[in-house]
């Protein structure tokens, strides 16, 4: 079975942003042992969408196609495809019931122009769509599936797991005749922090190679490495076994510096050890602003956890909010090891909490010097008392300097967890 | 004039790395006033390939393809650009001694492998690659150019600017024969917040159209929604041109909505207007967790207006640093009107600050009630003394409510300090 996914939109085809849609749908489809054979970008123009809708039906038989499905005079994919497969747009009166219900519940008066998402091919099934306007439909053309989603990445990705993926699985057989020809793919990603790649590298040397099933990966990023896992079988079962046993042998070279698998984050790590043993923790932020604060907050449940998180950018409010003498500040300066440590037990003790947390350094671009250039940051870790500074010089912009501390801080409050 | 890019790779097709390429390359045209109108992906599937080399040559005049020019047996593109086309592959020498004085500098032996990069179709000019093995070539088919380059994205970039931007800009009229048809292009993103999608169409509806030059279009994201003004004249100034006339319009029917254009965000937004009036803030965060506070940190120079943030997750944080009223707590809860404004006076009042934000809402996904469900949330500004509470109600997923919690209290602040 060839799959071929299109993405439209001007702001795909002229480089504004990247088309991750395509990048999230190939993974996804993998995950159910069916691969793309190609994607498609096309932008706005009517033209350009019916060459590439036409061309797609001659060489694939499921496509899956997203964008272009909003309320504006922009969106053309339902139009397109009318056209090109001579298919009147018929109102769905299920659809505009549902627009109209999500306009009522936000108290937000319903533009006229949204009826246009209730337009739909004659004869397609329409594919719903939880938390947006724009369904999606799915049309039969010639033996062939066209499915169409809406460009909005969490709306499209729900109706993806919720819709898709279920139609097409029940479905395989009719798409697929020839099922022996089916490979089935197993993706493991191990995600690590606090390791150099090379080092990483050496430690796993033994398992990486282009001959090996499943074949090892690395990915270096901001919050660390991954270390991604692929193999092939002619049964998901069978291409899980062979993933389990590299699995181990990497786990075990690595030690520590894994933190967890697949969609799990250092927050999470350190959210799951906090509840484990029960502690509460509290942030002091300087130069990451609030960022360290904003990953453990995107964990459900942590609210019972992290009781307080300060950003005391300026000496006042280190020394008002936090306690930290201004002896200390004016001796050693507000960046320094001393006004790390005060931070963190400054606001241990001010939220009465078991782990403190003080982040103090330059995220630049300006404001270093010869003696404290941009990207130098303290990270400071009390916990009960027991007080722990690490000194850092990190590179980048702004934004990835801040990344780097916030990371940094959240991973050695788990390593010291785990001690 | 035509522009397709491909770009070729079984990592790109089965979704482990986005296309940052076609990205990169849509953008750089763009820069020299050309449009990019596809892109497409595939594998390394030698009868897929030559299938996308052919359609590409029936729909475009100008094709760049990148990846697939390494050493190993499955870099292909060389191969079936000779294959398809019906050209020899000849051994280049010049190509060959760059190879081996790479591999000479770095005392590395070379492995056979490398010979096939010095392998080119017969016809082909060479495009030199000053920092890797992979050579890339240009090839004429029927009056269409065909480019291909390596997918490693530091040396295409430099071989873009070194030789296939200047090549194409001194060749235009050779490409272009209708010289009259040569397009440039200018684009203008105007973003705005706070404002419907649809609502937004229907403002700017007399601007819109696919017969329109600028073409307008509009993209919704998280952080509002982006009109995007394409224009095409002859030479760049005209269509630079073209977009003021538009832009100026756009903006009337907008009004406060639009916050910046291109690159600017809200939280610069808000930035520049407290430079502006020389004011400064302080955040009370509940439920967005420190997510403002670490947007307006991004910008370099923020420290000098944000004084304070804190993040007060439990009701005994709201009434300690902010001074928040037990009695308003229990009569009204945590996430209330009257707490939202105890919240943005209580932290102005701490830091002595001209601004307050009082954020306090329900993040979920647990945590809802019937009166009170995920994605309540009250958001208070307060400007010296004079407060303003807005209720929200949000959709999504915890980051995404979180996110827009924090978008809107930025253009809350934004709005009233245009007042």
């Amino acid at each position: 079975m060839i799959i071929e996914i299109i993405s439209i939109g001007n702001e795909l085809v002229f480089g504004r942003i990247v088309d991750s849609n395509a990048a999230y749908l190939s993974r996804r489809f993998s995950e159910e042992g069916l691969n793309v054979s190609f994607h498609t970008v096309v932008g706005d123009e009517p033209e350009h969408i019916k060459n590439v809708f036409r061309l797609a039906t001659e060489r694939a038989d499921l496509i899956v196609a997203t964008g272009g499905l909003g309320p504006t005079k922009d969106d053309l994919t339902r139009h397109v495809i009318a056209d090109l497969f001579k298919l009147d747009l018929v109102f769905d009166e299920g659809v505009w019931k549902g627009i109209r219900s999500r306009f009522a519940k936000r108290s937000i008066v319903m533009p006229e122009n949204n009826r246009v998402q209730a337009m739909m091919p004659c004869g397609a099934v329409v594919i719903p769509n939880n938390t947006g306007t724009a369904s999606g439909f799915l049309i039969n053309i010639d033996n062939k599936k066209i499915i169409t989603l809406p460009g909005v990445p969490s709306e499209m990705k729900l109706m993806v797991d919720e819709w898709v993926v279920p139609h097409i699985n029940s479905n395989i057989n009719s798409l697929c005749p020839d099922k022996d020809a089916i490979e089935f793919s197993v993706i493991k990603e191990l995600k690590t922090f606090g390791i150099a790649e090379s080092l990483l590298g050496e430690k796993i040397a033994h398992v990486m190679g282009p001959d090996k099933n499943p074949i090892v990966g690395t990915q270096a990023s901001i919050n660390g490495i991954i270390v991604r896992l692929c193999s092939s079988a002619s049964s998901k079962g069978a291409a899980q076994e062979l993933i389990g046993g590299v699995e181990r042998e990497v786990k075990l070279a690595l030690g520590d510096s894994v933190f967890g698998s697949d969609d799990e984050s250092l927050e999470g790590a350190l959210y799951n050890l906090l509840k484990a043993k029960s502690m509460t923790i509290a942030l002091a932020e300087s130069c990451t602003g609030g960022l360290v604060s904003n990953l453990l907050t995107n964990i459900s449940g942590i609210s019972e956890y992290l009781i307080e998180g300060v950003v005391t950018y300026s000496n006042e409010s280190k020394i008002n909010v936090l306690g930290v003498l201004e002896d200390i500040i004016v001796e050693h300066g507000a960046v320094s090891n001393d006004v790390a440590a005060a931070m963190a037990s400054g606001v241990r003790k001010h939220a009465g909490t078991d782990i403190g947390i003080g982040i103090t350094g330059i995220a630049g671009p300006s404001g270093g010097t010869v003696d404290k250039p941009v990207g130098l940051v303290y990270i400071a870790v009390d916990i009960q008392g027991d007080v722990v500074v690490k000194r850092n010089l990190f590179s980048g912009s702004r934004t990835n300097i801040k990344k780097r501390a916030a990371y940094t801080a959240l991973n050695m409050a788990r390593l010291r967890l785990l001690e």
